[in-house]
């Protein structure tokens, strides 16, 4: 049997409570013979600022590249608001995601059927809600260049950031949309602000020739982001994949995982280009959520995101699709028997801890 | 009594059976004595397009400058989706926005009893909300330069926008939304990706000396744009006034719109600076939905946010409050009577026309 060498960096806040419960299910797997991981842990966000000065050290960037697959919980908080931008925990998760070329961001929003009442949405607007958002990563406004504050003098700055998109950029992620339209219902809604943005403009005419010429078979629409934000709200339902650029999937892509009721549940994959000759490809796998520092030390965080990234990493970087199904099934499981983490009880209900839910998904599978 | 130079836009799809509604009001505002209106109407948009070939003409740029208020319905439609990027039908709206210098885009986000079941959340997390967007909306993004495609050779070109503020563009929007909130509940959440920006970093530092020194009496919070796009989507009625950049505020602005049930409700106002002068200030009025060229020609469409648009000019350009108040209580009233047109109906309910909303509005007034 094949070994996956993980590589996991809890990083801040709930993030080391919620990895702990990733490698309880990774520890099970490999007992239990399902699957074998090897496993190496490393620093990212402020807790890598603290120990040496960095977002993430080099030494640890080069085990990222050198892993199957990275897993990551959560940066940031208060304590390193005021550290410079260059450092700030962000800074670790962008140059992850940049060095290793991570340029599709995979983000599904799906609502689980035990949890559609915790929803703000009414549950016929969320119930059986299966959405992909394919986010671009590597690009846009989060890397362009000029991005910089200029003082202008007399108190005057002027701070300012660039967006850029080539061709092939917004080429290889549409594909990635396309290709996976095909193995679900088959239709992409590209999305961009084509009225006001040239880059716009550009992602619409390539996605447009890009699916005349190879994806004639998926249904494609284009909607402007805003408008798509307002039908996320109104019928999320109406969407199988959504494909858009980094900035626009950064935020639909947030208030697509809020409207299924709890960001607590959903995971994510970031990839890379898939190697031609090795068949592998880089791949990051995260939380949705953040390092919620309000709850962090308490063992109350809900480490279901954490575990399906792990799924994730399964279906993905390890072609272990019924593994991947058999943890997701544990977690539904678990929710169907009521199992709730303090962020998806409903009020009165009974809370478990972190570590209890861990623990029930490790039973479960 | 003062006579109000108005400046009409019908503009595209849905756009002259809505303000065909206005008419009617201010004809009946006129008649009876409550208020002095002199009209004058132009073209913006496609059917400026069509007849002249430009999203506007110099002509009605001259006219909306020296307006008392321009009103303005909706522009576009897939009829003009090829025309030139330069004279599509935004780039009417865009060149009234530049060129009036309305920097100051104020959006409500208010949820009209009646209708509180229309929404596709829970009652209770959007009865009674009453949010208020202020966008900055003649900066950044939309019109930073350079904006542009490149073609790079080998079928390869680059979409290049730049996202530019300066100090004092910062400080006049928050300056505004700081003004707002102490009429209203005194709270401000300015709103950023300081964490992948620069301008996000200028904005953030702008926004927080600005406060400290004129505004330390106002709350003021500090919440990333995609957070707080989740946050309005899982709990709205954390919000007092949210100040924003003009994509931010785009996006966030037409999904807080859409929490309330119905975009066909409500208007907005973009103003200039106050003249210290005369003390009026330059402003265009106009509702938060577009050009619906799917209904347009039915005289079904709801005119309701257009009416509402005449409404807001009388508070904001004419001090005129009281009258103001008493066109959104027609509106309630007739809402409370169970008066609905096609996009605010219940599966089942009757539905009225066009003007036949305009009719009952005007009696209730
Ligand atoms: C932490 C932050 C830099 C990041 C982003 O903006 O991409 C986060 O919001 C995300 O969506 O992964
Ligand atoms: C029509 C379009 C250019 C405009 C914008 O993006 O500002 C619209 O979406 C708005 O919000 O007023």
């Amino acid at each position: 049997m094949a070994t996956h060498k993980l590589f996991l960096l809890p990083g801040d806040g709930i993030g080391p409570e919620v990895m702990a419960e990733v490698e309880k299910v990774a520890a099970f797997l490999t007992e239990s013979g399902q699957a074998r991981f090897e496993i190496e842990k490393g620093l990212v966000g402020g807790c890598a600022y603290d120990a040496h000065g960095q977002a993430i050290s080099d030494a640890d960037m080069a085990r990222a590249q050198a892993a199957d697959a990275v897993i990551l919980a959560a940066v940031g908080g208060p304590k390193w608001d005021d550290v410079p931008y260059e450092v700030r925990p962000e800074a670790g998760l962008l140059r992850l995601r940049k060095d290793m070329a991570l340029f599709a961001n995979l983000r599904p929003a799906i609502c689980y059927p035990a949890l559609a009442s915790s929803s703000s949405l009414k549950p016929e607007v969320i119930e059986g809600l299966d959405i992909l958002i394919v986010r671009e990563l590597t690009g846009g406004v989060y890397f362009g260049e000029p991005k910089q504050i200029i003082d202008l003098g007399n108190g005057q700055k002027r701070g300012i950031d660039t967006q850029v998109y080539d061709t092939f950029e917004i080429e290889r992620i549409a594909r990635v949309a396309f290709e996976l339209a095909r193995q679900r219902g088959n239709r992409v809604t590209s999305s961009e602000k084509r009225n006001v943005m040239k880059s716009g403009v550009l992602w619409n005419q390539t996605v447009t020739a890009l699916h005349k010429r190879d994806y004639a078979d998926v249904k494609l629409d284009h909607m402007l982001a805003d408008a798509l934000g307002m039908q996320l709200v109104r019928w999320p339902k109406q969407f199988d994949v959504i494909v858009t650029d980094n900035l626009f999937g950064d935020m639909l892509s947030d208030v697509a995982a809020m409207l299924t009721g709890s960001l607590g549940m959903l995971p994510s994959a970031s990839l890379g280009e898939t190697d031609v000759k090795t068949g592998t490809r880089k791949a990051l796998y995260e939380p949705v959520h953040g390092s919620a520092p309000d709850i962090a030390g308490k063992g109350i965080a809900n480490p279901i995101a954490m575990i399906a990234s792990l799924a994730m990493a399964l279906r993905y970087s390890f072609h272990k699709p019924d593994l991947a199904a058999r943890i997701e099934a544990a977690i539904s499981a678990v929710l169907d028997q009521g199992m709730r983490t303090a962020d998806i009880a409903a009020k009165g209900e009974a809370t478990v801890s972190t570590s209890a839910m861990g623990d029930a998904i490790v039973a479960e599978i």
